[in-house]
């Protein structure tokens, strides 16, 4: 039986939210959970819970938490008590197969790196995430763990994420491309020229270059890109969508006409949401570490908890750890 | 009185928008133009446009056109009578004051660099774009010149883009921001992390780091970066629009009632286009060249083309290739 602790005081809205996706999810997989934070402030969360399934979980007393805005070095040097380090002890004792937080995703990678270590092969460890489009969600990696990349760091993230596609999400020949300015070999910066090359020569199903706008017209499945550009890209993204949102919003004000076709849109937006919901693919492991560390998004609600959980477990049973330290050489 | 060369056959919509877009600009604007490209075509455009007014136009034929996938330097070493060559060499020669294209964006950079030359203490100039936000519109750059920048590269573009500004856009202290990954001086990579410490010592009015998502929401009123992480974070913004715009247009005709409610928010649709729609913000200066030199988008219609003869018309009276010349030092 897996066994998978759980930062209980990670994201937006926990420890509430956690707890109902841990009970969402004890009752969909077979697995057991160590909910890892402040012993009273879970048991309250539980106790705010219907019907929530004690036998599978156990809390594990952390005192200190770790705040959004905290900075990774300083929380890991003051914080020794964190939900986060003591989560990520569990997995490194053998305790737990894997961890998930919604806390701090800088404090996770830190921590996650110190405490269970690189891949003997691995130069940098990295960040990805799924990106929702109007046909299937496209990994991206690395969105933020490594700024200052070398080109054959960006051939060890196609490398992983290439056996991530295959393991968990059953993608038999994941097309991998490298985000640059253009189409053409020759573009780009020095890195990406770089990696172009390493690229086409490996064996990997190399399609080529993939700009920012063809990330949305099934290109590739998994692009590759340095972390400083790739962070910066989502927090754009995300600008921009907020941006058409708050636009729409102050329009349904305005006038009586435009209301009502916001209110017949209702279930469009709502379809909408839906599609491009963060929620429906669950967090994001770092890759490239010697042991399974999932972070999961801030604003985390239970359905986003219980996707995580999902991805840990599937992450675990592939034994994708192992498989990318025997194929990365 | 001034004279503007403009690239007739550059554009998705060219001429005829070209044409129509500098007749718009004749009707509202004091100057002369020269008309760029291949005289028949030219003349035909001319012809299906009501109330030219042929008097302030003069047409230059260039018999090469630069298309919008040829390569910088193949299309410059190669199509030597291109309508882009000659009207920078009319800039040059001092028979025009400026020039505007909406053709190929890197050709223009190109072109532009090897014929009017950068200015002599610049490092590498740098392509600027206003974004439009719900507020006013930032300035952003470098979006595509320059794609391994060092850290003085960045100050420079803050201090051509301070003086265009200042002298443009008539703000008389513009907030400038640089793009990174958090908030605190230590966040980023190298290059951002040595660009801060340099900016944090100017006398510009640096307000610090800013992250993507913060484009919109008024906190700086320039933003400077790396024409790489520029360029990618801009097609990405792009791509995310479309996607927005996608899904609409299929809910639009997946049920009646989505229907419906797209009709009745028409206006508002409408009203979101014209407020983000780069027409209405007029070409991007190229800066640190010694001459002034305007890309307009790629798909500009006549009104954009206005808009960029404007800018071109402002960029020249305000004598802003000098001011740039004199300060950065």
């Amino acid at each position: 039986l897996v066994k998978i602790a759980v930062d209980a005081m990670g994201g937006d809205y926990a420890p509430l939210a956690v707890i109902q996706g841990v009970n969402l999810a004890l009752s969909e997989y077979d697995l057991q959970v160590s909910l890892v934070g402040r012993k009273a402030e879970i048991q309250a969360a539980i106790d705010a819970t219907p019907n929530f399934d004690t036998s599978k979980v156990d809390i594990v007393d952390a005192t200190d938490v770790v705040e959004m805005n905290d900075s990774p070095f300083e929380s890991f040097k003051k914080k020794k008590n964190s939900s986060i380090k003591v989560g990520l002890d569990l997995v490194k004792q053998g305790a737990a197969q894997g961890f998930i937080s919604a806390g701090n995703t800088g404090a996770m990678m830190f921590a996650s790196t110190l405490i269970l270590g690189k891949l003997p092969n691995i130069d940098r460890p990295a960040i990805m995430t799924m990106l929702p489009t109007n046909t299937k969600p496209v990994m991206l990696l690395d969105v933020g763990a490594c700024v200052d990349c070398k080109p054959h760091f960006l051939l060890q993230f196609a490398e992983m994420a290439n056996i991530y596609a295959k393991e968990v999400q059953h993608n038999p020949n994941p097309r991998i491309g490298l985000l640059n300015i253009g189409e053409e070999s020759s573009k780009g910066n020095e890195l990406s020229q770089k990696a172009f090359q390493l690229l086409s020569k490996s064996n990997l199903n190399f399609v080529g270059n993939v700009e920012g706008k063809d990330f949305f017209s099934n290109k590739a499945d998994i692009v590759v890109c340095d972390g400083f550009v790739g962070n910066n890209m989502l927090k754009f993204g995300e600008g921009v969508v907020g941006l058409v949102t708050d636009f729409l919003k102050s329009e349904g004000k305005s006038s009586f006409l435009s209301a009502l076709g916001l209110l017949l849109l209702q279930h469009t937006l709502k379809r909408f949401r839906k599609k491009f919901d963060y929620s429906e693919y669950g967090g994001a492991p770092l890759l490239g570490l010697n042991g399974v560390s999932i972070v999961a998004h801030g604003s985390s609600n239970r359905v986003a908890i219980k996707s995580a959980i999902n991805n840990c477990l599937q992450t675990i049973q592939s034994n994708m750890v192992e498989k990318i330290s025997q194929s990365i050489k």
